[in-house]
């Protein structure tokens, strides 16, 4: 019993070992985490068109949720870019922005998508999430950043303009480009500009003036902090809130209310589907996150307890007036160079994040909206994977279509429709790949026990013996293809008395497989011809005891294809065989 | 350019060598069907909810349309029973039965479904059909069955009851029992009898009187036409049609007029998916009747052809007032047997039906529907096939599940719920099993250049080098369980140096799996560990010199799984390395 609780809860097992300098180095990594946090917060909290203090609510539960259940040990979680996208997408056909209803439907979306995840987590269906190929994945995030840059640029120009797709938001930019307010462009590129000169040029300065490489990453991921903070000074100062600059505002002060989401059976069931892919792609996203942090320290990720840490996390957030969340690779990255050692450091985190809601809000009044669409525009851009889409065009093309559908999809339908399209589109590759399996017909390499494909190897073969070998499992989208291979292959070749079908590269044959390995055996017996298997492995022979092909067939199983080859040739030398280039 | 007229064609390459001898032979085995067909176009044509000169009509031009494009030999196409089932169920969803537009409908199904087949034969598309696995086939068919003989009892019984599926069918009918019409109830059991006896009995009766077993077989398949003839003869004769015994009255007597299908958008729209249905079962049905039979005489079947031979016969009968069609067993075995040659036997067969509808139809005006039912009823319940079920319970469980899943549907939603959650489950548990390959940690065969399996065999590693071998093509549904996989066993293994991947059975790396190497290469290299590749195959060498995986791979590739070991462990010679059982 304690063995099991242990494996659901993780905190068992490291909260026992923990130590005072684990403490230490937990609480200074939190430190460093919570003040990076505070305006990823409020700006993603932005993004998915909630008021700023849902941000912050979203990073107080859900990490102590997740420090509890979770099995990463660095791994920060909380409001990421492209789960507000879909946050902000998914709560918008339900209701409008500004809402209440918008809000509550917000915190759903968690709590739908949070119980997916356990349930998930509970019933090991981890593996749903592989049905998110590379391609579709990679696709849907370099889609989603450019998305979301283009939709904050309205913030930087100070004007209202929205789109559900790429090609409405240009346009309401574009025919909005005359209501610009210039002191609110001046701070979103001022910002933004900063910003980008933080990812690249802050670094080395800091290096230069002797900064640890590691001291110096982190000092970088504060950028966003100082420009918020000048930003804010600048914007009190000069009084730009009363020249048309949209600031935060008021941020209600103290805790989350702790609150129970509301239950309909009519909005559960229209928010199903985005719940779904919100849980999905936040799983992957974190799951990956969580797996090169672990890997760095040759720590285990159990990927069922981690859909459970996340799942919890998330119901924890629609307990307590939050929205979606997963894990975030730029936080958790920071969080593990500062050494972070244990999930407590999460906890930590949370409490950091609670005391700046009960008392650093006053001081957000005048951060202009600019700024933090600034912060964002930087973060996602490095979403923006164009080297990706080469190197899938350079490898494969039909990954290539995969990942181009996606995106285009996602950029002009949406982002449902394009997880789903790509989704769709890789397993349909997928199958129709794999139903034109690879064969060979064979024949023997002189002087030895080799069989080889007779396109390629000067090889000796019997015409009354043809030999087939399958490079593939047979399965239903498959059995067809080889049937209709090998009903060519005798047609007009009356000298064909025997069809030997060589399974070495069969790991599986399925149901549908087995059916046509019957047709095969009774067609061919209609046409006096022989069918015979050979090196047959051994689950697979386990499998085909259980069938009647067996007994039916006309042939035999050999154990080699040289047994097979002795037995329907009469003899086991090539020499008396004909030759075949 | 004459080359691939004939691969469009066929006509053109038969037609060539047509001789006098064959004529004959084609023209015996037409009259045969077409006494066959006769009775059989009325009852299915009656299953469709269709006035019975519709069955007739849809016996004519597509047969003429299928010998001039179909690849074929003998094969016989027409109105056959799961079709005649699915173009009511479609039908019946967009007019009521008896109008000129449920009759419209009827037709528009043909042309759309034709009109498919036919892209999916230029296109090459038709591994469409390979996704309709074995299971989901047989438990389709078999449920079919079932649903059309219940949905007869009610001719047999003389009552009018319907329903959807079987539970309301079911329903109807026990309600509507007190309704019974006697005459009816024994005309319908008498045929049900006869009919039985006639597929049991009638062959070693026909033997004993001296016909050949060929001759017999024939001779039992025109029992319909004698159960036909009698109840004609009883019905008129007693005068039944006046107590209440249905028949088939007036049929239209001429043949059909040719008309085209009217455009209506959105109607269209509405049928698309059923007619993708239609289209795919239907293909798959006669597809595997000319296979089955094309094997008998080593003759050829091109699917893509027969795609386009079978859409040709459902938009000619689109254009002259049938239903949808396809090729139908018995009726093809009966050709065959009676000695059809070519496919202007079937071409004969339409003459022979347009002579019945020119001048046989008063002659059909007491036909009982009874009579009609006991001979649907007799003929489907020969597709319920409980033995497959049984077999597919022992061979495969998941296999077993779809079959079970398309059978359930099926009876209690419907026939395209049915189809549609039968291919999706497919998938899924192919997917599933697939996403979970079988991988082996592998160790050297003493003394020889193998390696095996380390729970097999008594093999020698070195404990610094773990190789794991890969049973599968990676991809992205199983790429992240490798990887979680590798990380699990590198996981407090702090004596690990080297992870070897061997290749062997890898017939394709997808862009998800060269990712998830990627990931794994780089993950091992922040653990200190050397990632290596051994007995890459060709085809995904050459894949994977495409990308950077080969420049980044912290180890390196190795012909043979020697080679590493060689490489890795400074020695070639097992005995310097530890013993592991």
């Amino acid at each position: 019993m304690a063995f099991k609780l242990a494996k659901y809860l993780p905190i068992i097992d490291w909260g026992r070992r923990y130590k005072g300098e684990t403490f230490v180095n937990d609480g200074i990594a939190a430190v460093i985490v919570t003040i990076m946090l505070i305006p990823q917060s409020l700006a993603y909290a932005l993004l998915a068109g909630l008021p700023p203090q849902v941000g912050l609510y979203a990073s107080i539960l859900p990490l102590v949720a997740y420090a509890i259940f979770g099995t990463s040990r660095a791994m920060a979680v909380g409001p990421v870019a492209v789960i507000s996208l879909m946050t902000a997408v998914a709560a918008g056909k339900i209701a409008a922005q500004g809402t209440p209803e918008y809000i509550a439907v917000a915190l759903l979306l968690a709590l739908i998508s949070g119980l997916m995840l356990l349930v998930m987590g509970l019933f090991r269906l981890g593996f749903i999430a592989n049905f998110l190929s590379h391609p579709v994945i990679s696709g849907f995030i370099t889609a989603s950043g450019l998305l979301i840059a283009v939709s904050q640029l309205k913030h930087i120009l100070g004007v209202s303009a929205s789109g559900h797709n790429l090609i409405e938001m240009l346009h309401a930019l574009v025919t909005s480009l005359p209501q610009t307010n210039f002191p609110t462009l001046i701070i979103g590129v001022v910002s933004t500009a900063f910003l980008f000169w933080v990812r690249r040029g802050m670094k080395p300065l800091l290096m230069k003036v002797g900064l640890s490489d590691r001291l110096a990453s982190i000092g970088t991921k504060i950028g966003p902090v100082i420009a918020v903070v000048i930003a804010i000074i600048v914007v009190a100062s000069l009084g730009l809130a009363d020249r048309g600059v949209n600031i935060v505002g008021n941020i209600p002060k103290g805790l989350p209310s702790l609150s129970v989401p509301e239950f309909d059976l009519e909005l559960w069931r229209s928010l199903l589907a985005s719940s779904l892919i919100i849980a999905v792609i936040g799983f992957v996203e974190s799951i990956s996150v969580a797996q090169t942090l672990a890997a760095k320290r040759r720590q285990r990720i159990d990927p069922d307890q981690e859909l459970i840490g996340l799942g919890a996390a998330n119901v924890a957030g629609a307990f307590s007036g939050g929205y979606p969340v997963t894990g975030g690779f730029a936080r958790s990255a920071v969080n593990f160079d500062a050494g972070a050692e244990t999930p407590a450091a999460g906890a930590m985190t949370a409490i950091g994040i609670a005391l700046a809601t009960l008392f650093l809000t006053p001081l957000l009044y005048f951060l202009p909206i600019a700024t933090l669409a600034a912060t964002i525009i930087v973060a996602v851009l490095s979403l923006v994977n164009i080297a990706d889409i080469r190197q899938a065009w350079a490898y494969s093309k039909a990954d290539f279509a995969a990942m181009i559908a996606t995106i285009i999809v996602t950029l002009t339908v949406g982002v449902e429709a394009g997880v789903l399209s790509g989704v769709v589109l890789s397993i349909a590759l997928f199958l129709y790949r794999s139903s034109r399996p690879h064969f060979a017909i064979v024949g023997q390499v002189r002087d030895t026990e080799h069989f080889r494909n007779i396109a390629r190897h000067n090889v000796i073969t019997n015409p009354k013996v043809l030999t087939l070998r399958i490079d593939k499992s047979l399965y239903f989208a498959n059995a067809r293809y080889m049937e209709d291979a090998i009903y060519d292959l005798i047609y007009n070749k009356p000298e064909i008395e025997h069809v030997i079908l060589m399974c070495s590269a069969v790991n599986d044959v399925d149901f549908s497989a087995l059916e046509s390995l019957e047709a095969i055996n009774e067609r061919l017996a209609t046409a006096n011809i022989k069918f015979h298997l050979s090196e047959v492995k051994g689950p697979v022979m386990d499998r085909l005891e259980k069938s009647h092909l067996l007994s039916q067939l006309t042939g035999a199983v050999h154990l080699s294809q040289l047994d097979a080859i002795k037995a329907t040739s009469g003899t086991s030398h090539g020499t008396e065989l004909d030759f075949h280039l």
